[in-house]
This record gives structure tokens, sequence and C-alpha cells, in this order.
């Protein structure tokens, strides 16, 4: 019948198909394959190896248990430890986007597991007499259970690493706050000239943002912890034995160190997808923030002569073929374009979280997929924009400081001493003249020098309290 | 010059311009009004009590340290009262959208508390010689913190009252997961008939993802009690004396009650709106489910005779002219329309917030006009979809047992004792034949009555385990 | 039964419910309110508007056919030209956010037109068997034909509003661009210093996009103008008599002079919605270039001190209390936040156009609520941005020159002539030396007098080709 | 210095650099490759081809006008022709996520192409004094004409693409509608039972809205025509002689045979993005499409006993391993899944399309990115939709017949003969009993059999008019 000896013939209750010899997938994946030809971008490894994780767990509980035979569990186990190192990574071949809940990952997942252990105890390839994709690699599971788990284990190294990547961002601002801890420059409020703030203030404010994002998405884990494996197709746990159920968490929560717990009412996870909108919210938290950042940088660097130009971002690349020395601020740039598409992503998490209908969300895939890339490109958008852009960035402190005294705003520091309307006065003159304001004071008299000092001071400025007056009153 | 009778003059360094001499609002609120000519809806009134509660904070601290006097403070606090009180609503005339960063709506509030304090002190409207919007009621404060203050005042209060509606849906759910306990119906994966559950599991299923949401929710105001009053400006506190700094938070918590504390480092308050992002992501996490249990509800009640017809949703009006006694799911229409618009109001919140530049969002007032529409109308909706769907909401037992047995889905239940394939032949058979899968197996003598009795009892096939085997194994 | 003198009872199949007696509308539009008590804001009276029209518009024809008295007709007609006018306003009590696709606001109508009539004739409110809301106001119809209608009646003639804004814009910017033809400012790519232009060109290319809006908003009408009215409940056209069918078009193109035309396929309106998702988007690419465009605005203007300081937007109101003379570009701010709010908008109008369901979309409530805020809101901004921020605008021509010769971007110019070496030289002593490039071109000796007028002439730099080389090459 | 053999060291104004001697790309490539090691996924090929067609217009025209030597341009389209050939894709390394407004992309290009050549005239790669990345193959150009015009042509044959899918998909649909051109089945409002609709006239609805995207998607072409190339860095022009500005946008007319057009204001396609926000609303209104009707067919396939049922989808793939059987809808789910993405697609258009600043837009490579893989994916999901869902469907006429006759909507035809009235307990008495309308009409007598069978005929109550009379009155 099949004469291709590059193929064998699989079968199913739809019929055969042509599977190639090589292959270590099945006939499900294949036919998943064509059905689902949409992108050519495979499904993110990260949830097959947490696939994989459950499917080890379960072949481990089931031996033990004697549901399946030692030496299959043994197989299985031994299987799923060389997906998990990485040598079997093409013959997962369904696309990122995918009808049902995942089900089709999952049965490439069980495929690839089968005929790996039937190889290994000497049958051929597609010979499920031997060993069966459903019947000892999915036994007692259901895709409807094990998916859900999967996309929380894919998930959760993902925040960490993300939280880590933070908190250096954090830490890198926080020593731009000490580095320019003393340097004024201008406040502006709606792209404005404002009040005087220092340099190092201005990081601190963005390395406060920055803490709240590290922080919320250590604390986001706690979210995706509780998983419903042991729930089987709609969350009763139908078909699964007791002892598997309770065994099988905390097999899972040993081999992943990630501190799972077994949900109380497996059929909530089954079907609601909340908690996912509730990540996907913190993570666009987090690239709100980004752009704020990025953002700011960009307009602080604008120039060299025709912009705000107080902060010199390290060159990373040449910018321009037909304008010799133009730097570009590109990973800024780059971090705000990351920020933009998480905040995209968000939506498809959204759109399909709300498709979910009955007992089941079939449009899980589209979410694990939309929060793995984001939580891969922020994470590294976050890493470049530490490294290659906060790192090197040099204040200009002469520029700040002449920008700052030609403007006329340090007059606000004086209205309690010569009142709204002199001041007014005095802030004209200065930005009308460019001369720093201390000049004119001086020069009309209107305080001493001694006066001017303890007043206009840049630590007074810059601190509550009205500048020049004691903060014990 | 001014002839009028009808108006009053007041001017600014812009010129002059005509009051109304009715209005207690002055010249910033007028300019703003016809600059801001854009929705004739004004802004939510709840950010302008908001504003009120810290001016009249401000003014009591200010009065107790001297410096403004102790009359004008009363007369600013009893000002403050009425306004509180609802007297002086029509006063507030600028549009709900608005250039700046609230601060027309803060001058606005800043003239009608002077206008009434001097009118009660025997001056005419406009004499701000008496009582001046800035130097007396606006005495140590900026737009800059008083807004972003006011933005969590005005939002706490709802968050709670919506925290409770949630849980009144939970608990009227979990009422029905009571009810309902014993009352098979069909669960359906990918909307296909899969395996039996109880109806009123799925009320559980739904009332743990309230659950989440009515936690997340009440969890969520401990984001917004950190305020930056005291900031002025720009965050650096110039111009506010460290005492009012102390001070002022302290009287705010006791006057609104709200936990509210000091930020330790304001300018992050003036320019970060990414807790607004956060609380707006939870609110489209709450969305997500009422579209996600609006829908199921619409799903389930879908007929009477051309759809699932499992659940009948109390009739509340008569649904069409031409089909007699046709009553259709408005309710839960409605909260999947109110869940929709909390989804895209968390678009406007995104964009506003990432669109902060340097010192200050200009953008706050889009971010707290769209949160409090969402806070609001999904109040009333989880409100209306409590007391007018799910109290009232009969499951039609009946039918839902009739379903499920015609549909061969129990034949997952005898698996483990007959096999997968003769299962699926069952299947097929009762699927085909519209009969029980009881009187098949008995008929085909497969097992007997008492077998099956314990094997398809309700309450085997809804748990977990293997149905009719006793979960002590 | 009725004792209360203030409210009258009437009655249907769900039972009574008491109507205050000074209503027009009944006991539909009271349980609606009840229903749908979500955000107090009652439907878009240009939604009532469009629906009294298709009302008028039956009536006419019904009459006509003799399918309701003349005299009955007549009173319709009449009592639509009465809400019409807005003598009737407030008896639209329907929320903003309702269930059902329309009903409820259209039986609102339907009840408010019959009381007037059955006042008119003599009769109490109440007294349907005189004039009856569905067999004489609402015949022929369904909410299902006569609400996708209303929706393009009401939408029509403010697309065509938002357009003449546009071309308003686009004729004050093309003003500008005439005005500051020979204006030299620097160009900036990435918000770097990049080759001049005239400022002249930089309206020119604001008004290009404007030019886009304008044409594809007017455009936009064509989409609109199919009217699926005839159908009734599901398209079909059941219980509509054909020779209705046929001349109800032809009434309502001439009642509304919109150019209406008859769907040959009504079922396609009454089920799909993708029309205004399209035209969503094209409020949304508006949304888009108006963002662009008042963002440039504010960036140019961002100083006056440490910013850009090349445009001076006219001061429209008092910007701080804190900063004497402060103004802040609220004009260019109100609108990018209109914009930011149309673009969330078009996530509710795509969430809820992808939300029809078989032979009806039960959203299109939120849909028109929507549009017609984005098209009202954005009419407004345009105008208000035309009006009160392009047309006083002034570009400060000597701030520009001045940053533009500090700035040694004109280097760019004299690569043909010197090679790129020596330009990159020379940009780099003009920048770190901020004299113009001109002076140290003649000061070295590189180039005479006459060859730096002829190559980096204004003219010379900011057109296509080599600077100072004949364009007939 | 450099003692690696497999590395070359190039150099930039930052320095030197490591290139992998086998390596076409250069220094630039190697210093964007790090920046930007974002997600790992290279720039789509298709703008790299598209670069690719620029820079060969552009060396035919150059080494037309003798602006280089005619073997230098004859290299250089030889070795354009290559890489469109795809033989040197792996040498395109820079990360779909980048900063700058294309540099890197276009750069990287730049250096294959220059290397491509040199080694062609016996040159060592690096060696850039033979042929030079900017000096030869971007002359005249800059990557902000370049890249906009490229965006263009990678996109327009995409959606000529999916436009000829949506006409197969429309023809598939009107397929369907000649098919069941005269089964009856149940239409539905709002879920609920409604009026009497024929299966094929759905189809017919599902086509007119697939009409729509086709004609849609065909003019978009149109907005995309006018291409920026000439207008260099800024859209002024500088460098680029007017001959070739004349010359080679006819060129890349004739290479590319898309109809493209130079644009008379070159600086406006640099800044502006609006038309491909407006490509990307049209693409949101397929999506908006694919989803409604592809959630048609889960909600009529639902089943196949506890839902409508009137669908049978063609069988794909197995659906469950615990239920021997099921069958899923999982093409229409990926349809939907994928129109999800598309519609978050969008969100990261705006946002960028938004994000441009003064004269250019430094995120077009995110519009870019996010609108071809919309166009790919959602051509992919069009057909499988097509072929795989909508072709091998078939309607259960008997099902749908018998589910209409038991729903009682058919009393909705008699309501004219009968009375509202009498119609309304009708179709009671056929809903309650679940015995077609006809029998109890029989049964009673209240109309003949010829009457019954002239009023209730399928063809009478699914057109317009009053069932049973004469449509010519």
């Amino acid at each position: 019948m099949n004469d291709d000896p590059l193929f064998r013939i699989e079968s199913d209750s739809l019929g055969n198909a042509a599977v190639p010899v090589e292959a270590y997938y099945g006939i499900h994946a294949v036919r998943a394959r064509d059905n689902f030809a949409v992108s050519g971008r495979t499904v993110n490894l990260r949830i097959i190896r947490a696939i994989v994780m459950v499917k080890k767990a379960a072949a481990k509980v089931n031996g033990r248990h004697g549901d399946i035979p030692e030496q299959v569990a043994a197989g299985i186990v031994s299987a799923c430890d060389e997906i998990l190192l990485g040598q079997w990574d093409k013959h997962f071949i369904v696309d990122a986007y995918q009808g049902g809940a995942g089900t089709s990952t999952n049965m490439n997942v069980n495929e690839v597991i089968a005929n790996l252990v039937i190889e290994r105890i000497g049958g051929s390839k597609g010979d499920y007499q031997l060993i069966h994709p459903i019947d000892h690699v999915n036994l007692h599971q259901s895709t409807n259970d094990v998916y859900p788990t999967a996309m929380r284990i894919a998930m959760i190294p993902l925040l960490r690493s993300l939280s880590e990547e933070f908190a250096s961002l954090q830490e890198a601002l926080q020593e731009k706050e000490r580095e320019y801890a003393d340097v004024l420059r201008l406040g502006r409020t709606q792209l404005m000239d404002a009040l005087p703030i220092m340099a190092g203030q201005s990081f601190g404010a963005h390395a406060k943002a920055v803490a709240r994002d590290r922080w919320r998405l250590y604390k986001a884990e706690e979210r995706l912890r509780e998983i419903n494996l042991g729930g089987t197709a709609v969350g009763t746990g139908m078909n699964a034995p007791l002892a598997y159920i309770y065994a099988i968490a905390e097999e899972l929560r040993e081999l992943t160190g990630m501190g799972l717990c077994r949900s109380d009412f497996p059929m909530d996870g089954t079907q609601n997808m909340d908690v996912f909108v509730e990540v996907s919210g913190l993570l666009k938290a987090a690239a709100v923030n980004l752009l704020k950042i990025s953002g700011d940088f960009r307009l602080l660097n604008a120039g060299p002569s025709g912009g705000m130009a107080e902060y010199i971002l390290p060159p990373m690349q040449v910018g321009s073929s037909i304008l010799p020395g133009k730097m570009n601020p590109v990973i800024a740039e780059v971090a705000g374009s990351v920020a933009m598409k998480v905040i995209s992503n968000d939506t498809a998490v959204t759109l399909a979280a709300a498709s979910g209908q009955l007992e089941l969300n079939a449009f899980a895939p589209l979410i694990v997929e939309s929060l793995l890339e984001s939580l891969e490109i922020l994470t590294q958008a976050v890493r470049l924009f530490h490294e290659r852009c906060v790192q090197g960035l040099i204040v200009d402190a002469a520029h700040c400081l002449e920008q700052l005294e030609c403007s006329g705003v340090m007059a606000a520091a004086v209205v309690t001493y010569l009142g709204y309307e002199t001041a007014a006065e005095l802030a004209k003159s200065a930005a009308a003249s460019g001369r720093p304001l201390k000049d004119i004071l001086l020069e009309r008299g209107l305080m001493t020098k001694k006066q001017i000092d303890a007043i206009l001071h840049p630590l007074e400025v810059t601190k509550p309290g009205i500048p020049g007056r004691s903060r014990d009153e």
C-alpha cells in the first residue's frame, strides 16, 4: 500500500496519513500541521517543554501507582529528559496559530514521546501497540488540564527573569540618581520650562516606576501557581484516579521547583483565563513605564543643537549616511518599539480570554503565545536599555545649568521674599535677556550676594519648603 | 466699560473676560470652557469633590499654621462643605476633555470656593483682593500635586463599591451552585458535547472567577493610597513649608477615611501613571470575566427551540414586535456591552499614561475620566446582572438531562469497564438513536442495572476518579 | 387599583408598570430604563432623531398605501416633526448602554410618537387602542431594520461636518505653509538634528496628511448609504409589503437628502457591522494624524528656554499658579486627548462588531454610541485646534535660523564639493563652536562668498537636487 | 591585530568590530544585531526583497546617468537578483524589533550587496574602497526614503493575494448559498428563535460581507502606490539629482509592475504613516467579518446533541482522547484566532504611527512587521477556512426543518390572517408541544391545507412581503 520508503502510514478514525519515516511525531501532528498552515512559525518551545514536564510527572506517578508498567514509565521519563535537553526540537511541527485549546500541541508531544520510547524498546515508530500516545503518555490527562497547567509552567520562569531585569534597571537608574544628585536641570511640565530639579531626582522618579514593575512582576507569579491538572476534560476529573490527582501536583511541584499548587476547583482553571489578562495587564503597565522613560531619554537627548541636549546617550551605531556624526537614540527607540508590541499583545490576550465559551477556552494557544512573546521581548528590551542606554548615559551638567539659568524659572524661589509681581517681572527679564537671575537680582540691589546664595542654592530649590528658609519652622 | 448687567469683568495676564454675574466660577474657568468646548459633558463630579476635599484639608492646615487667617480658613472649609453637599454643581463648567494636567478643573474649584467665601464675608464675586483663588484657596498647592491626589480619592470609593457588587454576584452564583448541585447537564468544550457536569458546578466555576475579581479590586485600593500632595509643581515641594507637607497628608487621611499616605518621593506620582494602568488592567480582567459569564448565559439560554435552552433567564421586557412571546437576554447583553466599553476605556488609559513627558503627564484628565466611567458602569452592570439575571435564573433540569442522555457522552464513564472501542460504539449508537445510554447498555446485556446505577450515577460522573469505583483506592 | 394620581398604569405580557402621567414614553421605556440603569446618560439624541425620520417616512408611505388611516399618518408625521424640533427630548429615557440591538430605543420612540398622537386626537396617554406604538407607528418595521438604518442617518451629517473641519484645518495649515515658505528651520529625524527644511514645508507635510483625512471621511459616507430598511426582523422582509419596501427607501432618501439606497440583500446589513469598523478605522487614522501633528506642535513650542522653541503657540489661558507667565500648549493637548479617546472608541466598535451572532448584532447600540461620540468630539477638537492653535501660531524665524546655523547640518550641502570627510570635520567644528558654517568656510578659504551664497542658499538646501548646481543637469 | 582567522575586522567612526569572514553583512549589521538582540526573529524577508528592488532600480539609474561606473551598476544589479532569488537570506541578521526608522535593515542590505559585488570583482569582503555600501549602493538614497518605499512594495503583493483569497471564499460561500437555496432553517436574533430563513440566505449574508473585504483590500493598494523615494533624509531631496529623482520612480514602477508613483511632496511620506493605519483598519474590518462568520459556523455546528447542530463542518482531525468520535471546529477556531491577532496587530500599527515625531517616524519597522504578519496570516487563515471548512460543510436540512417547525416562529406568517393574539397563542402551543404549526392549524380548523401550503410555503416565509399574498399588490 505504502511503497514510498520515505514515509510510513499511520491511521486514525479519519483514515490514513503519510508520516516521514524519520519523524517522531505522528498522524495527529501531521494533520494539525496541515490544518494550521498559517505562519510557518511553530509553537514556542517553552510551551513544548512545559508540557513535557507534565508528561514526565504523570509517567512517574502512573508508573509508581502501577497504572503503566515501570519500564514504560522509565522510558517516558527518559524521553522527556531528552526533549528537555533540546534534542528533538524540530519534531514539534504545529503552527503557533492553531485551532483547539492546545490539543494539537499536546498530541504532538504525546506522539514524539511515544515514538522515542517505542524505538528505545526496539519497536518501529508508529507502532503504538507498544507505547500509545494517549493510553500511556497521556494517561489520566486531557489537553484541557495539561495545557493550562503548561501555560503557567512556561510563564513563571520568564516572569522571574523579567523581574530581575527590572531590578537591574532600577539599580542602574539609582546609580545615575546618585551620580547626578547635585546637578541642577530645568524641570518641565507640559514640555514647558517649570521649576528646577536635580538631574538625579529625575532618574529617581524613573527608578520608582521601575521598582513597581519589578515588584508587580515578582508578585504576579503567585497568580499563576494554581494548576487545574487532574481536572481532565471539563474540570470534574472524570477518569483520573484520586490517588493520581493528589500525587501529580506534588510531583510536578518538585520537578519544576515552582511552588505550584492543585486547584480545589479545577473546572475554574479549565475555562477561566482572567489570570492571564491580569498578568498581561501588569506587563502593559511595565510597557507604559518603559515608553515613558525611553521617551524622556529621547527628549532629553534631542539635539545636539536643536533640542534639549541635556543627556548624551551612549553612541551604539552610526546613525546616518548623509549626516556625518549623527548618533540616534536607537536603544531607547527599540525599547519603545517593544513596549508598543507588548501593549498590542495585550489586546490579543484580552480578546482570546473573553472568547472562552462554557467549559473551555478554545483560544488558549493565542493567549500563551502572546504572553510568552511579550515576556521574552520585554526582558531583552529592558536588558538592552539598561546595559546599552542607561549605563553609559552622561548628563551634560554645564548645559543643564546654563539652560536653567537662562530660563527665569528660578524666580519662583524668590516669590516668598519679593512678592509674586516682582518675581514675575524678574522671570520675564531673565528669559528675555538670557541672563542668570542671580546677576539681575544683584544688579538691581534686590538681594545681597549672601541672600542669593542662600535662597537660590541648588539644594534649596529642589527640596520641599521655602527656599532659603529653615526647614524646622 | 462693562455696561452689561448680566456679566462682570474679570482679568488676568491675557486680558479681560466677561463672567456671568451669578457665576461662582471665574475667568480661568470661562477661558477653559471655551478652549475645551469639546463634548458638552463637564468633568465627572467625583473629581470635583475629591479636589474639594484637598482644598478643605489645605485650608484647615494653612489656617492652623497661620498661613491664612483663621476666618478665611473657616470660610473655605464651609464653602467646601456646601460643594460636597452638591449645592454648586452647575458652577463646574469645564469639559471632561481638556488640555493641561487638570489645571482648569483645579482652577474652576479654586474660583468657586473663593467667590463663595467672598460673598459670605460681604464682598462681590470677583473681588479676589478679599479671597484669592490661588493665594488663599490653592496655597502651597499646585495642580500637579492636587490632581493626582484627587484622582485617587475619587476612585477609591468606587473600587470598594465595585468589589462589593462582585461579592454580591459571587454569592448569587454560589446560591445557584447550591440550588443546582445535583442537576446534571452536558458539559461542552469548543461548543461540542463533552463530559457531564452538574449545573451547579458551572455556577461554581463562574463564582470562582468572580471571587478573583472581588479580591483583586479590593486589593487594588492599596495601589492608590500613596499621594504626592506636597510635591507642588514638579514634585520637589518647592514653596510648600515642611510643616504643611507633613500635616496635609494626615489631615486628608482623616477627612477621607481612606488610609492615604504621603509618598516619600512625590516626583514619582507627579509624572508616573502606571498605577492607573495597573488598576485599569484589573478592571479589564473583570470585564473579561463578565463577558465570558454573560456569554455563557446567553448560549445556555438560547432557544427556546433552536438552541441549548438549558437556562431560562428571568424575562425583563418584551422582546419583539413581530414574534409574540420572544424574550431576549437583554441583561446579559447589557453586561457584555459594558464589559466591552471597559476594555475600550483601558486603551485610553494606556495611551494617556504612556504619553507622560518628563516631570508631568498632561493627559491625566483622560485617565481619570476613563477610569471613573469604567468603575461606575461596571458597578451598575454587575449589580443589574446579579439582580436581574442571576437571581431569577432557572435551570431546566429535565431538558438538561434529556439533552445529556441523548448525547452519548456518558459512554466515557464506561471506558474503564468496557474498553475504549466498545464505549465508542455505544456513544455512536446513543447519539444516532437519541436514546439514553443506560437503555442500550441494559438492552445489550453489557451491564446490570445495579452496575449501571453505580457507574452512571450523577455524582459518580461529575467528580474526580473512575466512575463507580471506590475513591479510596 | 392605581390610586396614585402621579402615575398611570400600562401593561404588557409581563404585567403592569406605573408610568408618570406626564410621560409620553410608555411601559417598554420604563422597563428598559430600569433594566439598563447603567450610566445615567441617555441615548445620543442623534439616534433618536434618525429613528424619528424613519418613523415619519414609514407613516407617509403607510398612509399613502392605506395601511393606516390618513389622519393617523398625518398625526404621526406631525409628532415626528415636533420631536425633530427638540420639543420632547426629555422623554427619551433609555440609557446609552443597553441590551438588545436597539429595541428599547426604537420602542421608546414608538411610544412617544403614539402618545403624542393619542393626545392630539383627544385620547389619554396610554390608550393604545387609539394609536398603537407597534401596530401603527412601527408598522412594517422591526428594530432590526430601523436601527441599522438610523445608525447611518445619524452618522452621515457628522461625517460631512468632520470632513469640512478637516478642510478648514488643511487651509489653515496651507496658509502657514505660504506664510513661512522661506523661513529655514532645522529638520529633525529621530529627534536629532538632520537637514534644513523650510518651516513652511513642515506645515505642508501636515496639510498633506490632513488632506487625506478630509478625503477619506468625505468618501466614507458612501459606505453608509446602503440601508436594510424593509428587511424587518432577520432581513427577509417577512410581513413588509413589497410596495412599502420599494417606497420607503425613496421616501427616506427624500426626507434626509442623504442619497440613501435600498440594499439588495437586507439580511447583510442586519447582521454585518463591518462598515462601521471600516469607518471607525478611518476615524482612527485621522486621530493618529491629529496626535502626530499636535505632538509636533508641542515639541516645537517647548521652552521658551529649555526646548526647541521654534513655534510660539497662541496663549489661550494662564498656565501656572507658581510660575508667572507660563503658557501651556493646552489646545494641542486637548486635541491629543480627544485623538486618544477616538482610538479607544475604535476598540469598542471592533469588539461590538465582532460580537454579532447569526442573524443580528445585539451590540449595535455600543457601536453607534461610540462612533457618534468619536465624530462629535473629533469635529470639535479639529475646530479648536484650527481656530485656537494653528491660526495664531507664530514661527520664531530668528531663533529657527540661529538654531540651524549652529547645528552644523548645513555641512551636508557641501559634501558634493568638498568631500564627505571635510564636510564631516566642518560639521563638527560648527557644532562645537556654535558658529555658522558660512563663517568657517570663508575663514578657512574653502569657498568664496559667492559660492557660499549660491550653495548654502535657503532655497538650494530645501529642494531636490545638489545645492548650488543647476537643476537642469 | 586580528589573529582570528574566523573573523575580519571592519571599522566605522565608533571603532572596530569583528565580522565573521564568511559573512556578506558588515560592521553596521553586526552592531545592529547586538543592539537589537530582542526576539531572535530577523526582519521579514519581504522587506529585505523590497529594499533590494529599490537598490536595483537605483543602481540602474545611477549607472545610466554616469554617477557610478557601468560595471559597478551591473554588479549591483546582479547581486540584487541573487538576493531576490533567495540565495543570501541568512545574511540578513537584524532583529525584527529594532530602533531607528529602518536604518539598520537598509544598511544590512547595502553591506551584503557591496560585499557580493566586491567578491565578484576579485576583492575581499570588507574592502569598501572597491564598492562602498553608502557611496555606491545607497547613492542618492536615505533610509528615510528607501524604507517607506519598501514598506509599500512589500505589502502590495500581499494585499492582492489576500483580496484573491477573499474572492475564493466569497465564491465558496455563494456556492453554498446556491446549494442550500431552498433549505429552511430557523433564524435567530440575540440567539433566540426568530423568523425562518433559507440556509442559503445565511451563506449569502456572509458572502456579502466577504465581498466587501475583497473589494476594500483590492482598493487599498491605491493608498500605497505613492512613494517618497527621492526625498532623501527629510523629504526635501537634498543631494539627490533631479534627473535621478524623476528616473527612479519610473524605473521602480517597471521593475515591480506595481503602478507606483512619485509623491509630489515626499516630506509627507517620510513622516506621516496614516495610510498604514488606514490599511490596518481595513484588515481589522476583514478580521471582524472572519470572527463573525467563523463564530456563526461554530454556533451552528455545536452539538451534535447539545447545540444547534444545523451545520456539519468537515472533520479535519480527531478531537479528543477521552470522547470517542468528538470532532471540533478547529478550522473555524484557527480562523478566529488569526482574526484576533490581526486586531491586536492593529494596535501596534496605531501606536507606532501615532509616535512619529517631526520629520520622521522612528517606529516604521514595527508598522511594517505588524502589517506583513497580519497580511500573511490572514491570507492563510482565509484560505484554510475556505478550503477546509466552507467547502466541505454540510447543512443538516432535516434537522433544520425539524427545529424550525417545533419552534412556533412560523406563527409570525399567519398574523396577517388570524391576528396577533391568535398567532401568539398558536406559537405558544407549537413550542410547548413541539408539534409543527401546520398540524395545529389544520387540527383546529383555522386554515385549510391549501391555505396552509400557500402561506407557510418555504419561499413565502423567506422573502419580502406578506406570506401567501401576491407580491404584485
